[in-house]
């Protein structure tokens, strides 16, 4: 065994609990290290010098350096004290608090086992269960379609389906979005990701100066409850944009600040780091986003009622939460109870590009924008990075960062408002979209289509990808909108989406496998033989062969 | 490179800020690896892909697999990103969240870097500063000293000076404390943990039946004010044991459940798992001591207000957790926020046996009772499982579980009231108690002397480590009593205790250098030469030698 390999430690992504009965463990070693058996000897806190049970893990996921054993224990003590056994030639070393040991004295465990203390259910990642079965579809909201025609159209500057430029208002509004929920509903969509609705000066409403009223631009606060009311009852979940890093310079309480400085009642809302002339800190370099203080108990106040009001004035479903990893720990804390308060199942998605384990264990977010499966794919697909074997450990380490429930809400994204259109890193090949899709929707996890991708649309950074949404080309069928609405279909089988993912390469292909269903991706040079029985959809897949750059899902 | 042994990730013990902006990044390597040289690279978080600062880590720590290098960034901007570069045999790598790589593309870091992303003042590990000269002196409280002559001692079972049983009571009492403040003072004592003092039936009192009362053995709140005030007016605090897992039976809302059943507005107080006949969790397998439900709002209101108002009413200076671990985590969160609301040094030490990391990074505990550090000194002069490379790799282990401040408050001890006393794990040895001793106050951390250490008190496993204090042998002069004088005082020098320590083998000896200060153990079988300028303290030193079983302090 390689020593330097092995991790575990309790309460943490390497062990947690499901319920309060049944615990999961992970245990890390090198790959390269096969032992026969891995157990886990357990038992309860106060009885396990004198009573032991045990039970085998398996290996369940591979990196490019570790393996993962993992097994899952139904416990009746809620108080839970383990050691790893591990069995390699024949040989019997114990893996604790101590580490590696040839030994193991079961009469002092209480100073080195690990332990979950107690199990306490209010300390449980808790899932919210409709991010199985769901499909996200995020829309820009300038950019997606104008459904109010009697507006004042004064503040639009560009023709619908010219190229935008930063300060391009295209005239898309919530009205827009009711009147196509019907063709989103067609497509398979049941959750819409909606970037910022509320007051704002800006086209895409990241400058917010007022958190409680709709953007007139955008409609009004009854089209908001009209959408909300029309897209619930096709099935159809809500999630709004919620800007609480920072806001537009033109927000009430900041304008107080700049009239009155010191003696303003709001100067401890910002972050305040010279009088005169005023210096703040801001998002990024932007002055005219100051960032809020959330270290200010008024400030979280202010904030958490927002994001409580629209819950229950609207009903909507969640909230995804941007530059949410410069906002303090102890903000979200507070934000999250409030939220799950007002409605258990709304969801929280948070803005992080990087591991966001520290904000994901139950006590802050549900979720976060998958960009780290978005950068596999594109070194995979686009930067010619990955081979299938290098996806494959990607895609398992990726897995790893978290636990399984929170795996199982991650929005798996290729692209957003704040990247390259996937379609246009790939060079226009469809192909690698259509692949990049299946597996999109393979991976544990949401996913969460931009708007436009069904109709292969293409978009190079900000404003680039930010185009307007061409409702002739929908008009007419398309393979990227075909397979959407089937893998749509099958995300929200039951047989499909409550299965975890076995994700490895095989003659050069990555398969993922969850439950019956069998996903192929040949983006080797070569063509593959393969036999099957069922074909669920394919693309380049003929007479028994998988042709280079294309995929299989069979059942 | 060893890759399968190098660890680093961002917000935890690898990466912690002290303030807003100064930054301690750990990164963990095999110690058989020895690059020529260890940078970050790091950067703002907006402008790293075009600027970039470098800073060498230095090689500071080994435990008995990995080496830690550390280095502390002084950062303007407090969104920081960063990876490693690492020099080894001419040829660089890269370390960042992909791993390690012979290339790094800073064009598209944001998908990949390490991040802190933003410092927030809430979130930080704020250290409470009289811990680092703090010396803690546990007392179990009816074993110490009967200061009130005029109480009805008709509770008394027990003989000062017999050997207790589990029932026994002894007569202790806080007026008892309050008399020997001057011995404890005159020992260098400024800080005491006292085991529980509310009403209880148990000699321990952690049974408790009215948490808002004085057990009236052990006095009133008068005594307790009376102890207090005398206590500041020394420059002494005191820590008070809160029992917050469990209860007594005798708990009037317990019994009211007793009583009333389901029908008990207190039902939902406790973890009922049957109604009839009642079965509910409990304290191990102690039905006298049901388990108090801390999912419950209401339960977590009862007991904050219990915590909060010892120190509004009595102006105590911390609380030591009992059974902490079995506790949720939410509730800790929102204890610690009134607690700290209500007296910002006021010093919380959770009684977690484990690696604790989950309860130390800021946002619960400040400390807890250390027993790793007590488990390594037993292996080491008890059990003879550690040589003295084997200490230092287990000491500097147990330092690379938690930050800098947390390990700069660890409670640090060779026994407590639920051990044997150490001087008879060591079989009455007094040089490995007098050897011991001197590490306790080297190691980072504030050292806790259990009641009757300086008198060479022995006793095995509870309840003989709950024997009566001698107070005839106090009045006797000793080696341990000296030596625990001189440590106290060395502790109170800033010089001293505002250093971090450097601890490591050499010659078969185990090392501990803290600022310009030396500590030399000889457990060895062999004397050893040492030529020293000053001594400050030692045993077994004679001309130039410290015999096997000694130890040694310079300047």
């Amino acid at each position: 065994m390689d020593e330097m390999a092995i991790q575990h430690s309790p309460e943490s992504k390497y062990c947690f609990a499901l319920n309060a009965n049944t615990l999961c463990l992970r245990l890390r070693i090198s790959k390269k290290d096969f032992p026969e058996k891995v157990c886990v000897i357990y038992g309860g806190k106060y009885t396990f010098a004198l009573e032991q049970q045990s039970a085998v893990l398996q290996r369940s996921y591979e990196d490019r350096l570790y393996a993962y054993y993992t097994v899952t224990l139904h416990v009746t003590d809620v108080r839970v004290v383990y050691i790893f056994e591990i069995t390699e030639k024949n040989k019997i070393s114990y893996f604790s608090e101590d580490g590696l040991t040839t030994k193991y004295n079961f009469e002092l465990s209480y100073y080195n086992c690990f332990q979950y203390a107690y199990i306490n259910p209010c300390d449980l990642i808790n899932k919210v269960e409709w991010m199985s079965t769901a499909t996200f579809y995020q829309i820009f909201v300038d950019r997606f379609y104008m459904g109010n025609k009697n507006k004042d159209t004064s503040y639009i500057t560009m023709k619908w389906g010219e190229i935008p430029n930063p300060k391009s208002f295209a005239g898309g509004d919530i009205k827009g979005i009711t009147e196509k929920l019907s063709y989103l509903k067609a497509l398979g969509i049941n959750a819409l990701y909606l970037t910022p609705v509320f007051q704002s000066i800006s086209n895409h409403k990241y400058d917010i100066s007022d958190y409680f009223e709709i953007d007139s631009q955008f409609g009004s606060k009854k089209d908001l409850k009209e959408l909300i009311t029309q897209a619930h009852t096709l099935g159809i979940r809500i999630v709004l944009d919620a800007v609480f890093n920072h806001c537009s310079d033109q927000l009430s309480q900041f304008q107080d600040v700049l009239k009155k400085g010191r003696n303003s009642k709001y100067y401890d809302w910002f972050i305040i780091t010279r009088e005169d002339p005023l210096e703040y800190e801001m998002f990024g370099a932007c002055a005219y986003m100051p960032k809020f203080n959330t270290s200010n108990p008024e400030v979280c106040k202010f904030l958490i009622d927002i994001a409580t009001y629209w819950i229950k004035e609207f009903d909507i479903d969640g909230w995804r939460l941007d530059v949410s990893d410069e906002i303090s720990h102890d903000f979200w804390r507070q934000f999250r109870k409030a939220v799950k308060k007002e409605k258990a199942d709304c969801v929280l998605i948070g803005e992080n590009w990087h591991d966001a384990n520290v904000y994901l264990r139950g006590d802050q977010f549900d979720s976060i924008m998958n960009y780290a499966f978005t950068k596999a794919c594109l070194d995979f697909y686009a930067f010619d990075e990955f081979t299938a074997t290098d996806l494959a450990c990607k895609l398992n380490e990726i897995l790893m960062r978290n636990t399984d429930p929170t795996n199982q809400m991650m929005l798996n994204l290729l692209d957003t408002h704040d990247t390259h259109r996937f379609l246009t890193r790939v060079k226009g090949n469809q192909d690698k979209l259509l692949s990049a899709l299946a597996l999109t929707y393979f991976f544990p996890g949401t996913p969460c289509i931009y708007y436009g991708t069904e109709n292969a649309m293409e978009g190079g950074y900000d404003p680039d990808c930010r185009r307007t949404f061409d409702w002739e080309v929908a008009k007419q069928n398309n393979p990227v909108k075909s397979l959407i609405q089937k893998l749509t279909h099958l995300k929200q089988q039951e047989s499909f989406a409550n299965f975890d993912a076995k994700i490895y390469e095989d003659n050069e292909m990555l398969i993922v496998e969850r439950g019956e269903y069998k996903l192929y991706i040949n983006e080797s040079k070569k063509d593959k033989q393969i036999e099957v029985a069922e074909i669920l959809s394919c693309n380049h897949y003929e007479e028994g062969t998988l042709l280079s750059g294309g995929f299989l899902i069979i059942k």
